[in-house]
């Protein structure tokens, strides 16, 4: 099995595609195409919110505004997935949460989301990293096509334990490890407290405009209110978009297993003016 | 086989598909994720119009606006096809017209439109129904990804005629059957007419602006006339999109069996000033 | 392997996977569903940088303002590749390049761009022309469900080498040569210099909003300027688009091998102000 993630639109990934059935016999899932353009965190966050729930398999992500300079190409290997992409941070945040359950299988049920503190463990130590060489791609502008699918491509023919022994075959001229320390990292940023006001951001707004952010349900503690002030206003705290009247406010725990800001039957990033990066406080009302 | 539907967009259908394929080795079909958001109807229309076509499967559809909510998750069984989703409506339409073709198998070519008048026959007797229930799914908020897709899953591992063999399997603790009757119904609204005048509705409108009525083509007699009143609106009634200069209007028998509004290479919905659940009327002109 | 392409958006291209399912049991690729609307050249463009890449496969194509008209259907045959759409030269371009590789196939190295130079090379011998007849579609607005996904399915089933054999089942009644002569022809304009100025065409805008001319990158010259002038602008001319500042314009040569007016972060169309059909000149710098 092989994924495919890119910020690609339509119709290069087809190309992509053609390029990895030319070169092995692999089963192709789509994660997303329409990832947030050249936006490495955004797509990081929906790589980390996806890929978690797939079976072990090759997963190819490109989001590369660096495409053609002296970045590296890559290769994470965790267990039985591999990560294939841009050496731009990109694939750090879902190898983290992937090292964390090939470590503690048992915290991850098939369904379960992935663990929002996962992002901080000590995990690095399941994940083994990979140079991918390439000689002459035959563009500087898509390594999607020319270096990021043939790499996958053969990683896959080869199979995940044998990813060294990839290449020679054009444009790859070798896979080979290197020190995980050596590659861009990407981490989220963390919420903070402060006299009883947590202090988050934004990590990214769904196709809904729920404006998902980066505070952990379990930090409104044991007995939520039934309202939190959010930035200056007070909105219900709720379990269902359906708890509140369409068009109306509220706050509840997505399916991330962060707080997010939503609209019943609207668009929680027009409502509260809130998009990726913005800051967000929640506190308890007086 | 199984096939997606849902108005999830991206990519949070990508969760699903890892969750369903952690559970079993199906082959994945997407119907579409951009139906329209929140809108039961018009979704239950697109999956009347697409999901006969296909041979036997499961048929994951999610359009949720109750999601978290006590509305039940279930499942209908029609011969050898089973349709997994929220009990609001959603899936009795198609459910219907592969009931009717079930009972009438010669009355369905393979590509041959499924009838406009399934969504009035008898057929619910071929409908069998079941509830989906699960404990401590892991969201309030995604049941297409904590829900819906391990049902469909285990439905698709257990085999469609074992489907009361279900669970328990985290989250899933089992499928029972029930009575359809107790199931939420939803059916189109039918034209009615009235001195010679057709008064119909909009069904829905399509990627290209075309304007979807509820006015199956037959109302129209043997003898069509070459143009029709709609609306205010003298139009020529037409074979083809071609048949008119572009940029002019158009009501032709579109594909789903229906008249439809249309501008050649233009956008009925706008030329027309259309919407889904306008009223619609057409007359013969005088 | 059944690869897919047409400009239908979303859901109808589920109704022509549901009725090929129900013919063969075809590996389905998607190439893209949201190909320049009823733009025959533009989606021409598109099938061609993308359909190369793929190994032996049908590939059902439909762009077809003339649907319902009394058009072709036809299918060309290259080597063991099959293009199955509506005769309005869609599918010639591909064939081409196709037919090219065909006949040298060491030209062409599993990710080796098509060359931009097949489309005018004297190819067309390799290439095979067949008219597909059929009675009694279903609809005569959506031919990619009721006439060329039954074709398509059906020459997967019977095999390339066998295309002659299929039908006749409803609605195929046969499949049979025809001169390529007598088909649709489609050429993409070719770029011309007069006085070292390069008068070129844009040939399709992407996703990302990069302009893709139609003047080759061997046409600058072995020894490339730094900066060219495009129409009345002087451009860095830049291997990669992060050689320029964020917001910053570039021409480079883009993956199809052609110049492409670009800004780095940014769209070019926007910025240069350029669209598909436009005329654009470059120069060196006096």
């Amino acid at each position: 099995m092989l994924t495919l993630a890119s910020d690609f639109g339509s119709p290069y990934p087809a190309a992509m595609k053609g390029v990895i059935l030319s070169r092995t016999d692999a089963r192709l899932i789509d994660i997303a195409h329409d990832l947030p353009r050249q936006d490495v965190r955004s797509a990081a966050f929906w790589l980390r919110e996806t890929i978690p729930y797939f079976p072990p398999a090759i997963h190819l992500a490109v989001v590369d505004p660096g495409v053609g300079t002296d970045r590296r190409a890559i290769a994470l290997r965790i267990g039985e997935h591999a990560l294939v992409g841009p050496d731009n941070g990109l694939c750090r945040p879902v190898a983290r949460v992937l090292a964390a359950s090939t470590a503690a299988p048992t915290a991850t049920a098939d369904t379960a989301a992935p663990t929002a503190t996962a992002d901080t463990a000590a995990t690095d130590v399941a994940i083994e990293a990979f140079e991918i060489t390439v000689a002459d791609p035959a563009s500087t502008t898509f390594h999607g096509r020319d270096v990021f699918a043939p790499a996958a491509a053969d990683i896959h023919a080869a199979g995940v334990d044998r990813i060294e022994s990839v290449g020679p075959a054009a444009p790859i001229t070798g896979i080979e490890p290197i020190a995980l320390g050596s590659c861009v990292d990407l981490r989220f940023p963390e919420p903070t407290t402060e006299d009883g006001v947590i202090h988050g951001e934004v990590l990214a707004v769904d196709d809904f405009g729920n404006v998902i952010t980066n505070v952990p349900a379990e930090w409104l503690g044991e007995h939520r209110p039934a309202t939190v002030v959010c930035n200056t206003e007070r909105v219900p705290l709720v379990e269902t978009f359906a708890a509140v009247a369409a068009g109306q406010r509220l706050v509840t725990v997505g399916s991330h297993g962060f707080l997010e800001c939503a609209v019943n039957r609207g668009r929680g990033d027009d409502v509260f003016g809130l998009g990726t990066g913005d800051a967000v406080r929640f506190e308890r009302p007086q």
